[in-house]
C-alpha cells in the first residue's frame, strides 16, 4: 500500500491550510487589532513553542480562563500544536469551582485574559500551576503575578507538532452535568475536525462569512465554530461580552453574516433600541440552541434578516450533535406552524449517526409524536467519556437491543418523542438540570451547597421559567428543628461555593414533597414552579 | 472508553440520514421517473440484497456500465451496501478496453445501462460474467442477454451492510494514466466520505439545491458528487447525454443550482441557441476542470447566471484535490485580471493536505511564479494505490526531503509553478496525457496501438490544441522501409482497439526527432503541434 493517504484528521489542519490559502486575509478581529491569517497562524505556532518552552509535555493540560478574544482562537491551535489538551473554563464559575477543575484535569499551565486575571492568579497560586495573562490591549501585564503572553509568543519559536493520532485526547470540556461536581468531557481531534465541517457545511460558511463570537468559547469550545470558521476562511469577529450595542455596531459595521447564541441572548439583540432601525442589509445565519426559540422571537428575527437554525446538543457532543435541518418547503407554511417546526430538536448533522430516541428495554420507540423516550446519540461527534471518570462513563452508556445490540449509546439525559417525519422533539428535559441564560445548572450541586450549611436539613432544586433567563433555580428548603435563618443568609452561603448565576433566586420552606420510598418529588415541586411564584424581576 | 463513537467514515452514509431526514422529498430526477430520498435508499439496499443474491461476497468486484442514471446513483450505494467494490467503466470505451478493465479488477457482474446492453452482453460474455441490464424507463429489457434490473429490485430484501474498516476498498477507478494499459485507482470509503463533504462544502449546496449531473459518474466516481449531493439533501437530476437542448430545458425547468463541466462542455452551453433567451433568474454554480476556462468562457458564463469554479484533480485524487479558492475581494477586479487569476489550479480543499510542487530532489520550489516543478499531492483524498499493480503504485510516489522526510507524495505527472500567494499554476501538462473533451487520452496507449500495425516501424503521439475539444491526439509515425498505408487505414487499425475518441485526428509521416540516446523528443513534436496544422475541424 501506497504511503501518501490517511493523513489524520485534526481540526489545526484549517488553520494549517487557511494560513497557507488566506494568508493576507483578515482571519481575526479583537477590538482594535486585526489578523491576518497568516498571523494567527504564526503566533497559534509561537503559542505552542511558547507553551513546550514551559515545560509542556505531550498530553499535558493547559488551561484557559479567556473571552471570546484571539488569545482563546490562538489556545484552540495553539495547544494542540503543542500536542497538548485544552482546557477552557467557564469565566462565570466560582473560585473554587475553577480550582476544582484545574486540580481534576491536572493542567499544568494557565491562560488568561487580562480582565481575568485576579481569580486566574488566585487559582492558579492556589493549585500551584504557572499562570500566563493575556492582555487583549497587546500592552504588558506588568502588576499582574503571571508571565505575559505577547512577551513569551515574541520570544518563542513557531512549533506545530503532527497529530499523532486522530483519536487522542485534544481537550477537556467540564460540564456540571446532572450529578453534581463536574466531568471532563473527553473531546478527540478526529470528532473536532467532523463537527467543524458540519458546522461550516450546515451554517454555509465560505471566505466571505463574518462570524460574530456571541457565543462563549469556553462551552464545547464554541461549539468547533473555532476551527468551523478557520476551515471556511472566514473572519472572526471576538466580543468579550455579550453587550446589545456593542453586537449591533458589528452587525452594521463589520458586516456579520453569521453567530450562535442562546435564545436569551436572540431575545436580547431582538429587543434592543438599535434594532428599531430595521433589518439588516445583509442576510444573517443565526445558530441558537439551549432551548426552542419561540415563535415572537422567530418572527422578530426574521424581520431583522435574520435566519434562525435551532440545534441541540450538549457538551458531550462537542456542541450540537442534532440540527432542526431545515425543508425549503416550509418556508410556504404560516408562521405559526413553521414555528412549530422550528421549536423540534430535529435530527443528527451531517456527521452524526441517526439520533434515536430509545425506550427503557433500549429500543426505538415508535416515531408517532408521542411515545417518550431518551435521546441517545452515538458517533464521531460523541464524547470518548469522562476524565478519569468510568463510573460516569458507564452511567452515561445505554447497550442498545436489535440492530444496534452490543454498541453503547450515550444517554443524553433528555426524554423526547419522533415525530412521523423523524425529527425528534424534546418533551421533558434532564429532570436535574436547570438552563439559566445559556448555562447549565446542576440541581444536585445547589442542593449539596444548601445542604452543607448548617440550618439546612435537606433541601430540592428545581428550575422555574423566568421571562429573561429561560429558567432560573429555585430552591425548596426543610430546616433543622428550632434553626432560623434567612433568603440573604443562605444565598450567601451557595454565592461562596458556586457561580453567582447558580445561587437560587427563591427560596421556599418547609417538607418536600416525598414517595413512599422517601424520595423527593421534583416532578411536584416543579409543578409548583410551572405556576409561577413571582419570581420574575 | 466509551463505545458510544468512532463510526467508520463511509460515504453511504450520507444516504442513510438524508433518506431518515429527507425521506420524502425527491432525491433523483431521470426522465420521467423521480424517487424521493426514502425511496432511492430503498432501491439501493435492495440492489445490495439483490446483488448478494447473485452470489457477490464482501470485497467482490461490481462493475457499472451506465449513463448519468438512477441506477448509477443507486449502484454508488448499493454496491458499497453489499460489502463489495464498485468498478464504474467509461462507457466511451472499445469492446476490448472494457473487457480488460473487467478482466484485470476481476468482476463478477457487470450492471449495464440499456442503452449499452449489445456491447455489455458481448463482453459480459467475453469476459464469463453476470449481466445485469437496467432499463431506465423501468419496462422489462425482455430481449437482453442479461437479468433485469428492476426485477432483481422486486424480488430482493434491503440490505445494508456496515463498513467494516474506512480504509478499505469502496471502488475502482480505472484510468488511462501515462503507460498504455488502464490502471485500477484504489478509492477507500474514508477518501470518499470526506472528498464528498468537501464537495459539499466548497459548493455551497444544502437542501435546496437541484445538481445537473453533466459530469460522467464514471468519471473519478463522478468526482463524489453521487455522495455530496446526497450528503446535502439537495435533488440529482440525471441526463443520459450531452445536449445543449436538454440542458437548457432542465436548466429552466428544473430550477438546476448546481453542475460540474469540462470547458468544452461549458463552451456548448454557453453558445447553444437556448442561451440567447438571456441570463438564467437563478444563480448556477458550476465546477469545471481538465483545463482552465479561458476569459471569454468566463465572462459568457457570468452573463448567463453562472459562476464558474476551477477544480483540478485526477483519478488518483478522487477528482478535485485542489481548487481556485476564490477571494471575495477579487470580484472587485477587472474580468481579464479575475480570467488570469481563475486559470490558475489553486490550492488544496479544504479535507485535502497543502498541495506541493517538488523540484527534482524532492523539496519545494520556491513560490515565485517562475520555478517549475511536480505537482505532488497526499492525504486522504489520495488513492491506496494502483489495484495489482504495486510497480506503478511505487512509480507514482515521491519521497519527500526535510520536513517532508519519510513521506511518500503522489507525483501528478503535471508540471506547475506556485505564485507568491501560493496558488499553482500549471505550467506544462504531463508529457504524456491528451485531454479531450474531458477525456484522458494516454500517448502510449495509443502508439502501442499504432506500433501493432505491420506497416508501422515506431509511432510518436502528441496533444494539439483544438477549438472544440481543447487537445486532440496527432500522429507522428515513421513507416518500414518500402511499407505504404494510409491515413484512414491506420485510424481504422487504432479505431479496431481503442475508444474513437483516442484515434488519431492527423498523421505526419517521417522521421521521428531523437535525443542523441535515442530517445523521442516530444517537446519538439509538441512544439509543432503548439503551431497548428490545420485540424480545427
Amino acid at each position: 500500500m501506497a504511503s501518501f493517504t490517511f493523513s489524520p484528521l485534526t481540526p489545526t489542519a484549517f488553520l494549517t491550510r487557511s494560513a497557507a490559502v488566506f494568508a493576507d486575509r483578515v482571519a481575526v478581529v479583537d477590538g482594535e487589532r486585526r489578523f491576518t491569517y497568516a498571523e494567527f497562524a504564526d503566533r497559534a505556532q509561537r503559542l505552542a513553542g511558547a507553551l513546550v518552552g514551559l515545560g509542556v509535555q505531550p498530553g499535558d493540560r493547559v488551561a484557559a480562563l479567556c473571552a471570546n478574544s484571539s488569545a482563546m482562537l490562538e489556545l484552540h491551535n495553539g495547544v494542540p500544536w503543542a500536542g497538548a489538551v485544552l482546557v477552557p473554563l467557564n469565566s462565570r464559575l466560582s473560585g473554587e469551582e475553577l480550582e476544582y477543575i484545574l486540580g481534576h484535569a491536572g493542567a499544568s499551565v494557565l491562560v488568561a485574559d487580562a480582565a481575568f486575571a485576579d481569580v486566574a492568579a488566585k487559582v492558579a497560586a492556589s493549585v500551584g500551576i504557572r499562570l500566563v495573562v493575556a492582555n487583549g490591549s497587546g500592552d504588558s501585564t506588568d502588576g499582574n503575578s503571571g508571565d505575559d503572553y505577547e512577551q513569551l509568543l515574541d520570544g518563542a519559536s513557531p512549533l506545530a507538532r503532527d497529530c499523532p493520532d486522530e483519536t487522542g485526547l485534544l481537550a477537556l470540556n467540564y460540564t456540571s452535568g446532572t450529578t453534581g461536581r463536574p466531568k471532563g468531557v473527553m473531546y478527540h481531534h478526529r470528532g473536532a475536525y467532523l463537527q467543524a465541517l458540519a458546522m461550516a457545511l450546515h451554517s454555509g460558511m465560505g471566505p466571505g462569512s463574518h462570524y460574530l463570537w456571541t457565543l462563549p468559547m469556553f462551552h464545547c469550545d464554541g461549539w468547533c465554530y473555532p476551527w468551523a470558521v478557520t476551515a471556511a476562511g472566514a473572519t472572526h469577529v471576538c466580543l468579550p461580552k455579550v453587550d446589545p450595542t456593542v453586537i449591533w455596531g458589528l452587525l452594521r459595521d463589520e458586516g456579520i453574516t453569521h453567530y450562535s447564541a442562546a435564545p436569551t441572548v436572540l431575545n436580547m439583540i431582538a429587543s434592543a433600541k438599535e434594532a428599531e432601525s430595521g433589518p439588516l442589509p445583509q442576510k444573517v445565519q443565526v445558530q441558537t440552541g439551549g432551548a426552542p426559540p419561540t415563535p415572537t422571537l422567530l418572527s422578530r428575527m426574521s424581520d431583522l434578516n435574520m435566519n434562525v437554525t435551532h440545534l441541540y446538543g450538549l457538551t458531550e457532543t462537542y456542541g450540537p450533535a442534532m440540527i432542526n435541518q431545515w425543508r425549503p418547503e416550509w418556508d410556504d407554511l404560516p408562521g405559526d406552524q413553521q414555528a412549530d417546526l422550528k421549536s423540534r430538536q430535529g435530527v443528527g448533522n451531517v456527521v452524526a449517526d441517526r439520533a434515536r430516541v430509545v425506550a427503557d428495554d433500549g429500543s426505538d420507540v415508535p416515531a408517532d409524536g408521542q411515545t417518550i423516550g431518551e435521546i441517545s446519540l452515538r458517533g464521531n461527534d460523541v464524547m470518548l467519556g469522562y476524565y478519569e471518570d468510568q463510573a460516569a462513563t458507564d452511567a452515561a452508556t445505554v447497550t442498545g437491543t436489535g440492530e444496534q445490540a452490543g454498541l453503547g449509546w450515550f444517554r443524553t439525559g433528555d426524554l423526547g418523542v419522533v415525530h412521523p417525519d423523524g425529527y425528534v422533539e424534546i418533551r421533558d428535559r434532564s429532570k436535574d438540570i436547570i438552563i439559566s441564560g445559556g448555562e447549565n445548572i446542576s440541581s444536585v450541586e445547589v442542593e449539596r451547597a444548601l445542604d452543607a450549611h448548617p440550618s439546612v436539613l435537606e433541601s430540592a432544586v428545581v428550575a422555574e421559567p423566568h421571562e429573561k433567563w429561560g429558567e432560573v433555580p429555585v430552591a425548596h428548603v426543610t430546616l433543622r428543628e428550632g434553626a432560623e435563618v434567612t433568603d440573604e443568609e443562605l444565598a450567601a452561603h451557595v454565592r461562596e461555593r458556586l457561580a453567582p448565576f447558580k445561587v437560587p433566586k427563591v427560596f421556599h420552606y418547609g417538607e418536600l414533597p416525598k414517595t413512599s420510598t422517601g424520595k423527593v418529588q421534583k416532578k411536584e415541586l416543579r409543578a409548583r414552579a410551572q405556576q409561577g411564584s413571582g419570581s420574575s424581576s
